[in-house]
Formats: structure tokens, C-alpha cells, sequence
């Protein structure tokens, strides 16, 4: 057993949505430098705890060098599989929940595809919103006993990483149980960023053709980015419905005055 | 996969030597509440901090309940599988190493023996000693970046949790390779404190026979601790050898003035 290698480590961000003790900050920036990993994405975090972390003596390079977005799907932009973590004890997931000892194969077939992942951890108090969750294509879930289910964040960034670092071995294939022949397609090689510009262009064109009123539209916007993300689009996929959506969109939109559409 | 049942989880317990900083205790007891663990020890503790992490407001009932030895010996009495914990990069280990991935099946067999397993962490800056290191009968280590090795207490406690509550499954087989069809047998069915009362008969065996001189006798005593755990003594195996070193020890004393030894 060997840990990942550079360039596997540097095909996972860990992204931390507005976290709020920058002791936390500090405990996810050393079990990443633990594990190897050094792609840290903070979303919309509290300015002045933020400043605090990152001003900490012997802050760690990767808190130095951490991304800062204002929205989480800046922040996973890049990623083909954005991976949504937190305890389901009180929420009703939406999509495909995998147990944490169960992660390392999909992470492994993300990346041998060359695929990009995304670690998403919410804030301490409440753990990720239902709009949160609606950016992840799967939620993973760490086995915790019932009567104390929530973790600690930087408990559970460690024990993330620490099982992704563990059961991937450095060429790309988990340990244990041996994958099939024929390496499955991975879930999506379209990046999250990709989804977002297609989800743009089908909502105008709802709106456009009259199918969206108004009240339906953020509860419409919701599920959409949910649909995209299940279905597991590649990228050739996405380019094709991408035109096919602004073809459609061009021809439901009134011809400019005085100008005249091509046949 | 599920939760380690109640009988196992209360077959461990988590020893802390020495811990300095209350909101690392506090999250090693969060941790163990998190997988279901409830028996923690902790050995000499720095008074004010032990105050302080138990007088937290919210503070788990883990913490409470928690017993407080002066020394490891005592904590790991009961242990007929005593795990040290730490980076071995500073050091040379004296016994056998296992990375914390392969840890579980040797956690489960001494469970399915009815054994009980102790999982020691030390103190925050300086790691066990190599003379807490001499109770254990094998070394864990977590695989770690060699530029980061060192692991925050708290989060060392989770992972090494997350990992046998994951790994072991209720009934006390491991997931993953399936064992042997013939269950081996567990490491040592002798508990810590046995192998300390051996220890101490054996001691004076050799001093009674003039085989330790006084300069040889820490290191002897530390060697004599390091092979009891190695060599894996049932319980049987270890009333044998006391007898025999009691019967030596009674006939190496010089018999008490006027009295009579039997032949």
C-alpha cells in the first residue's frame, strides 16, 4: 500500500463552504497536508475567521495558497465528480448516497479517466444546504453511531482524505476487491462548470417557451441541476444538447428589427 | 456494512498518556461518541487541561466516565492486545509495525476471543515514548505524507476509529478478503497486566541469581516487556511459566533463619 500519487492528490479539492472556526480551517489544511492532497477551495467563508486561519503561526502553505470563491459552483467548477458529504440523519437525499468505505472505487475511476473530484464539506453548525447538495453528484456518508452522528469538520475532512489516500492504491485501482475487466465509464467527464452553462441555457429556454411560470422557477432551476448531474453526461453529450438548447432558443426568440433569420 | 455492536465497541478502549490540550480531548471523546466507543482511559494527565476538557459545557459523557491512571501499565491492564500509535518516522520500532489499513482483521480475531484490545495515543508534541511503546504488542501507523507525517491527536483518534468501526463487521469477521477458514489464533490471550506480573517475578529471578547486574537492569526490564508481547503468551502458557519462576525464585532466596525448605 502506497499513498497517491502528485498528480492523483492533485485531482481532489476539498472545498470547506463557509466554515466558521478557523482552528477548523487549520485541522482540514493539516490532515490535507497529511494525506497529500493540496487543493483547498474555501466558499464564501466569514472574513474575519478566514483572516484568522490563514494569519495562524505556521499556517500551512495550502491554507496560503487556498482558492476563495463567492459561490460553491465557482468552486467546483472544474470538478467531474463533486462529491457532497455531511450526515443524512436529517435530511432526505436526492441522489445516490454512497458509504464512505465504498468511495474509494468511484474516486479511483474518476481519476484513472482523468477526470477532477470534488470533496465538499458545509459549514460546522448545519452541514451543507439542500442548494448545496444540489451541485454534488453523489453524497457520501461516514458510518457514525445513531445517538452521535455529526462530526467534528476537521475530523471528518482527515478521515475523508485519510480513506481516499488508503484504498486507492497509486496507479489508479482500489485494493480489495478487484475491479471488473473492463474499467466502467466513470459518472461524468463533463466538468461541473459545463452542467451549470447547459442547466443556463435550458432554463432561458423554458422561459422563453412559456413552460417555467415564474413561481415554478427556482424549484425548476433545483431539480434540473439535480437531473444533469444523476444522468452522468459525458462531454460530447453535453456539447450536443448544448446546441441543440441554443438552436431552439435562437428560434423561440423574436427576430431582431429589421433583421431576418437564416432558414 | 454496519456499526461495530455494543459488546465489541466496549471490548476497546482508548488510552490517551498524557494529553496537554482540552480540545483535543474533547474531540478524541467526540470522535469515540461519533463511532459508538465509550471506555477511555487517559494516564497522567496535566491536571489543569483534564480539568478543563471535563468542565466544558457540553462536555460527552465519554469524558465523565473516563478512568485516570498514573501509569499505561495500569490503564492497559486489562488489554490482551495493546495497539501504540504514532509516525514511526523518528523512530525505530522495537516490535511488529502494521499500517493502520490492515489493523481491523488482528482487532476482530482478538474480539471474536473474547479479548480486549487497547488503542493508545500519546501526548500532542512528543508521541509515545519508547517506554510506552515497550507495553504495546504492535505498533499501528497511519500512512502519511513524508513532508507532513505528524498527525493532530484528534483527528489520529478518528481515523484509527473510522477505520475498525468500517472495517470490522458486526459479527466480528472483517470485510473485504475473507479469512481463513480455520480462525487463527488471537495474538495473545494473556492480559497486559499478566504479562507485568510475569515481568516483575522474572525481574527478580534474575536478580536473585546474580544474572542482572544493577546497570543492566532498566534495559533488561524494558527488553523482558518488548518479548512477553512478541511471543504471544496464552493465558495457560504464562500460569505455567510463573509457577516455574516463582519455584525458582523460592529456591534461589536463602531459606529463613531456623527454617526448613521442603525438597
Amino acid at each position: 500500500m502506497s499513498l497517491l500519487t502528485e498528480s492523483q492528490c492533485d485531482a481532489l479539492d476539498v472545498v470547506l463552504v463557509s466554515p466558521r472556526n478557523p482552528l477548523n480551517i487549520g485541522a482540514a489544511a493539516r490532515a490535507m497536508a497529511n494525506f497529500g492532497f493540496r487543493r483547498l477551495a474555501v466558499v464564501a467563508p466569514y472574513a474575519p475567521m478566514w483572516r484568522e486561519a490563514r494569519s495562524a503561526v505556521g499556517a500551512p502553505e495550502i491554507l496560503l495558497q487556498a482558492a476563495e470563491t463567492a459561490t460553491l459552483g465557482e468552486a467546483v467548477a472544474q470538478a467531474t465528480l463533486v462529491v457532497g458529504t455531511g450526515t443524512l440523519t436529517y435530511r432526505k437525499p436526492e441522489q445516490r448516497v454512497v458509504a464512505l468505505p465504498d468511495l474509494a472505487p468511484l474516486v479511483a475511476r474518476e481519476m484513472a479517466h482523468g477526470g477532477r473530484v470534488a470533496m465538499v464539506f458545509g459549514p460546522e453548525k448545519s452541514g451543507l444546504t439542500r442548494d448545496d447538495l444540489s451541485y454534488c453528484h453523489i453524497l457520501v456518508e461516514i458510518p457514525t453511531d445513531a445517538r452521535q452522528p455529526s462530526m467534528n469538520l476537521g475530523q471528518s475532512v482527515a478521515v475523508c482524505l485519510y480513506e481516499l489516500s488508503a484504498r486507492i492504491d497509486s496507479v489508479g485501482v482500489t485494493d480489495g476487491p478487484k475491479p471488473s475487466p473492463i474499467p466502467d465509464a466513470p459518472l461524468s467527464s463533463a466538468p461541473s462548470g459545463h452542467l451549470d452553462l447547459l442547466a443556463g441555457v435550458v432554463e432561458e429556454t423554458m422561459q422563453a417557451s412559456g413552460y417555467s411560470p415564474r413561481a415554478m422557477r427556482a424549484a425548476n432551476r433545483h431539480d434540473l441541476r439535480l437531473l444533469l448531474r444523476r444522468i452522468g453526461l459525458q462531454e460530447r453529450d453535453l456539447r450536443r444538447i448544448l446546441g441543440l438548447f441554443r438552436h431552439i432558443l435562437w428560434r423561440l426568440r423574436p427576430a431582431p428589427e429589421g433583421g431576418k433569420r437564416a432558414n
